[in-house]
């Protein structure tokens, strides 16, 4: 059985507040008609600040693609390995025990894969898989704790390393000024994030069954234009409704495990935004406390992307001790409009893990 | 047991023999000091004939990251499904019966990924796997065989559809000149691949056991250098000859099987340039003959990144019928350099299988 155990995420020292957002929004858009909704819409989001890589004077100017991506490459190797390094410690394992990298990134972009680095930098074994996935947004958090699952049921005893890597400030494009990109300049941040899915052993949540669903014909509402400039995120204004459709999903996959999606123990959710938190309890059926860690992590460190589950589910490990056969959901959002969803139980490890051992992961 | 079915592969109609392309070189780097080194690394290749998705003309100019990115995603959403609609044929199945959509392409960017269009328009079920990889180059094919394997393997009776889309001509950078770039000016060609990876039933070849090995400290032996102009590919001279370090790697991966690599009844492996397939006939201890269907695809229509093992194998399929237990192996080379190798044996489906049904993809 696989385990999602604790989960390490960090938030660079650079912060920018909601009032920091403000001012700037009416500084630098002061002409736009629109300028009202906009920040309208931003103080709605309750995100309170966000940490950036660079000074916010830094992050407001754009240097061109290549000069970005050579950020975003530098950063990633100097923030990703301290964050794996208390993911792995929080799973009682060490970098030799891992048998797959999943690197889910959407705000950069390297070849070979962040994956190749680690692996040479930290101690990985050399035949550790490599499974990087960039295209799917902020549901990727979700997406590859699926596929680790996918990973450990395939390799029995086996055991795969997620992380998350997302510096969504260095997709800013100054020149993009419609309501969509006001409003994500206001809204997203930065993070990495680290979790292990042990094959066997360990304290955290039993992942037990997992589906994807792809709401029909959507493709336009979240998407990046790729321009000389680099990504362009582009937001559609009926993404925030997309729980109405989605909850349904929810329910069954749910009540396909026997259980009720409204009495659960448990909800780990990607914080898109406020509404799609708001959306979630009215249709789910459940109390405005159920999604208290995805909220915190919107209003602590807004969008974080694919790192927003991570999150969220770090803020559960925190809060209290959970009892053996919680029951819980875990929900990522994205680009598709696509989400992953994984249904799984609260597990204590009571103590014969430690270590894990070489695991055989050939198939 | 997860089946790797036949395979469908389509080139571009445009098509540069290797005439064309010795004169282009000669033409547009007539005072290049290494010209006659090129002009001798290209003929070397063995490759006699690409084809592009666009007339040569136009591939020789670059617009901008822009307006290339907008072909890729034209050329990807025209030419992509014929192919997957043989795939499918092949594997005597429909894109209902598909669970998992594994999507491997470096040569442009999408977000959504095109899975997501491809589950809208296409008819696949709108609860499908998207799996996007984009970041593994030359070797995603293989690791697409690999993550399908292990995805069945996850979620018994699934089928996995995987989708190589290369479009190598839109990486084509005017301005680089170095030996390595001018090089890969004339061994990269597009193709599109697709093939089904059936959880029962179907003809080809089992999947018994995979692997990747990354080998150490190569990250910078192939790469993208990410510019404003978009995707820059950096080959290293020592790339041809990192068959010496792999082949035992292979070696060790089949004999763990229980099987002698150097008598093996069919390998399909990755053909990056000639010298990768001598050196492994040397290192491997196999008669040339061994990788015909390889040297067949790079001679037709050279390298086709993540392609090259599908057509590869598409070969092995249209040469003569295998008898069941006859065994292989299968192995992809990338960047890292990161090796994906794949183990299995022949299976004839004896007419149980056609239809497939509807598979239960929850784990």
């Amino acid at each position: 059985m696989a385990t999602l155990c604790r989960p390490e995420v960090a938030v660079p020292e650079f912060i920018i507040t909601r009032e920091d957002t403000l001012k700037l929004a009416e500084r630098l858009h002061a002409r736009n008609p629109q300028l009202k909704l906009v920040l309208r819409l931003i103080n709605g989001t309750g995100v309170q600040k966000r940490h950036i890589v660079q000074p916010l004077e830094q992050a407001l100017s754009h240097p061109g693609l290549e000069i970005r991506n050579r950020i975003y490459e530098r950063e990633a190797k100097r923030r990703v390995p301290p964050v794996i390094r208390q993911a792995l410690e929080n799973a009682e394992l060490t970098a030799r025990d891992i048998d797959a990298i999943i690197f889910v990134s959407c705000t950069g972009f390297m070849m070979p894969s962040m994956t190749a680095h680690l692996i040479n930098a930290m101690g990985f074994r050399h035949d550790t898989r490599q499974i990087p996935m960039a295209q799917l947004g902020c549901a990727a958090g979700a997406a590859a704790i699926n596929r680790a699952h996918d990973f450990c049921a395939a390799h029995p005893q086996a055991n795969a390393l997620i992380v998350a890597c997302e510096f969504c400030s260095l997709c800013y494009q100054p020149t993009d000024d419609d309501v969509g990109s006001l409003l994500s300049d206001g809204l997203f941040g930065d993070a990495v994030g680290a979790v292990v899915v042990r094959g066997s052993g360990g304290t955290g949540i039993r992942l037990e069954r997992n589906e994807a669903y792809l709401i029909p014909d959507t493709e336009e509402w979240i998407s990046y234009a790729v321009k000389d400039t680099g990504f362009h995120f582009r937001l559609d204004k009926r993404v925030p409704g997309t729980m109405k459709p989605l909850a349904p999903v929810m329910r069954r996959l749910v009540a396909s495990h026997g259980w009720d999606v409204g009495n659960l123990d448990f909800y780990i959710v990607h914080a898109g935004g406020p509404r799609i938190l708001n959306d979630l309890c009215k249709y789910l059926e459940v109390p405005q406390e159920a999604f208290r860690y995805s909220r915190a992590t919107l209003t602590e460190y807004g969008n974080i992307a694919s790192a927003v589950v991570l999150d969220s589910l770090g803020r559960l490990f925190a809060d209290r001790p959970m009892p053996d056969g919680a029951r819980g959901v875990i929900a990522g959002f994205g680009p598709g409009i696509t989400a992953e969803m994984a249904v799984g139980s609260w597990v204590n490890d009571h103590g014969q893990s430690r270590g894990g051992g070489r695991s055989s992961a050939a198939a």
